[in-house]
């Protein structure tokens, strides 16, 4: 096994060296631009992981990752036009560089490339990567959806917003990781462990950051503190709020987030204040923390040598320390 | 074998069998109704064709077929948001029905459920079909590039041209007839043949619909006549009477497709009188003949029953006398 930086380098080192600019140049510069803008290389560094834990080869695992990062970023292009974002990682989106016509072709563009991906396996494991990338591909689909709709409903539950980060961000993780044990042989039920420990840390990821962009410190924290209290977001920390607060204060809340002052600063400390005083802050902890360690005790039951999990208990505790 | 219509009914009836709304509703309704619009179902009938010539049966061929069907309609939600088309088939596009994100996401969901429907093929099928479908499918981005390129470059080449309709419109029709024959498990050969047929097939189907663009019967052809000519869109007609045409012409067609008046009948008069004097409308028809007779050579080396290629010769010929 490779330590995680390690990885990282000899993905992005692959990365570099698939990346070309064919013609037509107008489709394929937004997609090399994209993906070589950086980003944490998380997920396919999950997936060359898997295939070490697995007894496996990380090299054999490098074309099933880069089709997760080419996915997640055909995703990130298609969302970033939806949002309307101007930029993504410091950088202009695609949509602004370019337009809103490129963003969408190069984006489906992706798409298909990263099937193309596995065609570089054979027989059942093309098969199985191929079948669990489409699975999950429309569920994220369907988690965007969600997410789009709850902007204008206001009766979504708590177990409807766990479902919509599921499907849109945890679902990712989940198979990212299945498809490093595919490549690796690994038994069904070790690929549906791995799988279970990916999605409920993905969960808590997510929830972290729901954590971290009201309460993170605005010295590490890399986007702006309260930047989903400025946009109104409907969070974990508002929905668990607005079940826990009196109906004054309640009343209160849903009323500061249909306003859009033009500075926001009191807003954000008076809705960071209901979330402490309703006991939300400390409830989404408890759930980060809940779901952190139901991934940690599906690494439990992988049937792997012990020291070949240690890498995921690490991963899973340095994310849940995380301050950025 | 079935007669063309008799496939129609087959097919339609296992995609309304098919189409049901899922949640999120936002995500599927846009699908199903885009799905149902109508059309010819050219090209699924010619998956469901193949695989009868080939001796096996169209019922194996539905999904297949379905995806080409889902993978078509895909391409025209995108293509409708790029054009800024407001109608589709008489009714409205699904970004001007719903939204441009619903049409991105909508969109985005059809491809990936139409590689969801391989899935129902076994080993070497599946792989085959899927393989066939990212090749076609990549072809087709790098079509709709180079027509959206060629807007605004004023060198495009006849050649060019003929590369990007082959990609934006001939590949799928050819890759929906070597489906048909991949779910038959014909020889390689044959597969290969009956898609050089659907591809010159496509090619021609194109020229035509360039050319009944100018010169079709408002009485009988779908679209407003002259459409191309008011959108000074480089058609084979334009670009081959700019090859034929003396300075003095040619100077005047490119001033006429520089301009965007009020009442364009002018302009399309004009504009259609250089198509016939430079010979390009009689050259346009010549090349539609000769990519109609590539195809039926094609057909000629096909090593099946004389009899099962009737249904093909027929088809390609109804299309070179089609009037709209």
């Amino acid at each position: 096994m490779l330590r995680i930086d390690q990885y990282t380098e000899v993905f992005v080192a692959y990365l570099n060296d698939k990346l070309a600019i064919k013609e037509p140049a107008n489709l394929y510069e937004p997609i090399h631009y994209i993906l070589q803008l950086g980003g944490k290389r998380l997920r396919p560094v999950l997936t060359l992981m898997a295939t070490d834990i697995f007894e496996s080869d990380h090299q054999k695992a490098l074309d099933a990752a880069l089709a997760v990062e080419v996915f997640h970023n055909f995703s990130l292009v298609h969302d970033d036009i939806m949002d309307d974002a101007p930029l993504r990682r410091g950088e202009e989106t695609v949509h602004e560089k370019w337009d809103v016509n490129t963003g969408i072709l190069s984006g489906d563009a992706m798409l298909i490339r990263a099937y193309q991906l596995f065609e570089n396996y054979e027989g059942e494991t093309f098969r199985a990567l191929a079948k669990l990338f489409s699975k999950t591909a429309i569920e994220v689909c369907e988690g965007q959806q969600y997410d789009v709709d709850f902007e204008t409903r206001d009766d979504v539950t708590i177990p409807e917003y766990l479902k919509m980060i599921e499907y849109k961000t945890a679902v990712l993780v989940g198979a990212a990781l299945k498809m490093g044990a595919i490549v690796a042989n690994a038994s069904a039920e070790n690929a549906n462990r791995i799988y279970e420990y990916g999605r409920d840390l993905g969960i808590a990821f997510q929830l972290q950051d729901d954590y971290l962009d009201a309460f993170g410190d605005p010295k590490t924290f890399g986007k702006q503190v309260g930047g989903d209290i400025i946009e109104n977001k409907k969070t974990f920390l508002y929905l668990t709020a607005l079940e826990r607060l009196d109906e004054v204060h309640s009343k209160q809340l849903q009323h500061l987030f249909s306003i859009n002052p033009q500075d926001p600063s009191e807003k954000i400390e008076t809705v960071k204040q209901l979330f402490i005083d309703s006991g939300a802050a400390e409830a989404t902890q408890q759930e980060i923390e809940k779901y952190t360690n139901t991934a940690l005790e599906h690494l439990d039951c992988l049937d792997v040598k012990e020291e070949n999990k240690t890498i995921l208990k690490e991963f899973a505790q340095a994310l849940m320390r995380r301050k950025v």
